[in-house]
């Protein structure tokens, strides 16, 4: 959402950027990026596979972004790689950068004596700042944040407006938590004496990894005894639920309204869909997807594929099958001993 | 909430406002609104549909909304229209206003000096309000909301405190936004680079048109390039999820916990009801209701009710049909592999 | 989270808080409680069932609380008391008690005239407390808390940062309300105009009783016309949303990112698991037990478990179940009927 006004660079520096292979003129100067169903001139845009090739033809971008085979049908300069997408997200990184920090604390943040604030870093107003808290180089704390006592956040972290951090949590490098996040709020711990719901303390905390991003008003709950922890390079969506003691190995995401239930191990390079629930106390092995809406109420040791979840009909239909399900044990039961009766009459005769 | 004691209006002010006939005496004054089983003396009510009939003839109420149909039965004055909910909304309207915009700036509140902030507008404590940001005219911006640079509120319209507006983001008129609700965060947006996530800056804006409500915590993502764009008269209620670059049509609904996938496009006059889910990518046209905690992962082209909820059973119940459905196409093919067998013998025999 | 390290108790004064019978040495001191599988010298741990029995002969801890029948296999001080996992929630509050209340209000609080605060009450920076409002003894209300015009917060209750209390709602004694909760936004209530939503007015308050607690960024909607009203008791999670006019009796608890719709009616001593979603409109009866992902869309008059949500298999497998399932009605008559047709060929031979 920066401007992208003022930012002109040449193909030959976007090229060697992404290490890229330049067919055609280098020497244009590129402003800004765009889709490929709608670039125009001085914008730089992508193929990222086949389904967008109808636009290559006739387009107006000054130069895309493709793989080496389809380089001969580009009209324009073309920049051939192995993942245009992933050197498209590199070049948008060029043009469209975070805003720069602005070192300083704003006087109508609240920071205690104890805290200890790089002088590199930038802290909004009305941001609080408990005791013991660290805060490293080139940080960006967002109005409204709350830094309880001893929590500490890595250099090159921003938190954008209204971000709670728990006691003594640790937050790792270049993260972004955006607004409304909460993270080291108690877990959901009681024991239950006959009826009535007795607390357990939740005396751990949650540490997380570098270059973590965490969506608005997603929650990341302290650990009971042991410590939540969210490895390196997770990527977690708006409105997600993690509960206490949950481990996230490196590289995994975790999208919208999902919910990861206490005392849950998820590995590395794991994807959780959007609306998707984990019960507590399972285990995911690396490299394990989980689609949409699913429910996964136990441990999964292969990596792979896993769904359950139910995409809709007209309601009219979806009542009738809706009502089969609901008898279908019964049902099936019923079919087979019809079958079985006359097999067995079959087998008399 | 507002404290309804000084408010008290005759019924011809009331049949007025709503364009209702009277029947019966129209001088007397009304204070309260109330539900038809416990509506007492100086209360307006109304009977939506004939579940409630029985509480007609006993009724204590001053008013009572109606039907034609139903008039002649309503022992005290009669309010006739056609669509009585719509009536009694609005008179409950004038019964409890929105509390008054008090013009003036919290001096506690931290203003850019670039910011344009209307005469008539409320400004209430701790909210930051930063550079180039429009605040039209009777606004209210409550407690603790921050509105980040460039973004612009119509006249008339309501943040509750703690809500976050992003960047060059936009609201309408008569907008209501109630605590927690984030506008513009960044979308989930991320290229895959040999099993790291390579974030993609999201640039667009989020535009957000005149009447539209936004419950609580609820978040809105700024679209990745195009902008994600929020109708007129659209009702979005708590824990929402919408994702970037999403497209809602005028008049549509969205209800708590539901979520809505990055670049998907609903019409107008839509529903979707609580705890659903919609992927991303996809288009509903106008006058589409999903049913409630339903995955939709397919476009929808044709108006209608779609459904894919399962409703609960004993679990003793479910587990059995639970099982079932996880071997559903395996114990299909072998019934009617059975069948087929027993045919072919028949046929032969 | 608090510092443990000065805490030192006797095993004995341990026994006669948690009334358990001490076999072996009661004068030892212990510093810190642990989990049965890592438990370290100077440490109380517990035997919740058989499950860790294998942890026991071997342990480091100082002293175990457990079951008579297994004090005899236990190599250190033994706590016998009837159920140790209570017993050792109590054990962990007398070490890690919640931090201690400050009493004072913070010089950046914002706090009206018209507020009645009690001497011994915390309130921390930024906190926005407006007229009327009541706050009883030893409360605390962490940062950027904001209490709108005559709300009540009972005695010992904690809002941690950034908690929004909305207009006249009433908080109960010992209060845990986790930082972003929303208490009292408007409820979702709208009549259909033609096809554009006229706004009911919500003039109803939410009224939480004692020893609630209430996770991150959970919401809890004002009454339309009666209150919302929360039980005694009650245990909530993260991210959950509770309707307007809900009731939900004593001692019953709401898992984090469930949904209860409004004017619904929740028993005593129920549960909620994660991720469920309740119609709006029902009645539960006590002791109702709802499993996870799974949607109530009729009242339940009987206590017990109650389950929908489909745990997931690979993909693959999923695909053939659920296109068997879009089809099930349509299957089972067919099924139906070539086994009737075969019977009533049968019955002719």
């Amino acid at each position: 959402m920066s401007d992208a006004g003022p930012i002109r660079i040449s193909i030959q520096e976007i090229a060697d950027h992404i290490q890229a292979e330049v067919i055609g003129d280098a020497t244009q100067l590129i402003d800004h990026t765009a889709a490929m169903d709608n670039a125009d001139l001085g914008s730089i845009t992508y193929l990222k596979d086949k389904a967008y090739l109808q636009y290559l033809s006739e387009t107006q971008a000054s130069a895309v972004i493709l793989k080496k085979d389809l380089a001969q049908q580009c009209p324009v300069t073309a920049l051939v790689v192995d993942d245009p997408y992933v050197a498209y997200a590199r070049v948008s990184q060029l043009f469209y950068p975070q805003p720069p920090v602005v070192p300083g604390i704003h006087e109508s943040a609240d920071i205690s004596p104890e805290a200890q604030i790089a002088d590199s870093a930038q802290v909004d107003a009305k941001a609080v700042i408990e005791a013991g808290v660290t805060i490293g180089e080139n940080c960006m704390i967002g109005p409204g944040c709350i830094l309880r006592a001893g929590c500490r956040i890595g250099d090159d972290t921003r938190l954008m407006g209204n971000v709670c951090i728990g006691l003594e949590c640790e937050i790792g490098k270049r993260g972004l938590l955006h607004p409304g996040v909460v993270i080291g709020a108690d877990g959901f711990g009681f024991a239950n004496d006959k009826g009535q719901w007795v607390k357990i303390p939740q005396i751990g905390k949650v540490l997380i990894g570098d270059d973590v991003e965490i969506g608005a008003n997603s929650c990341i709950d302290c650990g009971a005894v042991h410590d939540t922890k969210i490895g390196n390079g997770v990527k977690i969506d708006n409105l997600v639920q993690i509960g206490h003691n949950v481990v996230i190995g490196d590289h995994s995401i975790v999208v919208a309204t999902a919910a990861i239930g206490g005392s849950s191990t998820i590995g590395s390079y794991c994807a959780i869909a959007g609306g998707t629930g984990l019960a507590g106390h399972l285990e995911l092995c690396d490299g394990v997807t989980v689609t949409g809406m699913s429910m996964v109420s136990h441990s999964i040791h292969s990596p792979g594929v896993y769904s359950s979840g139910i995409s809709v009909q007209e309601t009219r239909q979806w009542r009738r099958n809706h009502a089969r399900l609901h008898k279908l044990d019964k049902t099936i039961k019923e079919l087979k001993d019809e079958i079985k009766s006359l097999k067995s009459e079959r087998d008399k005769g």
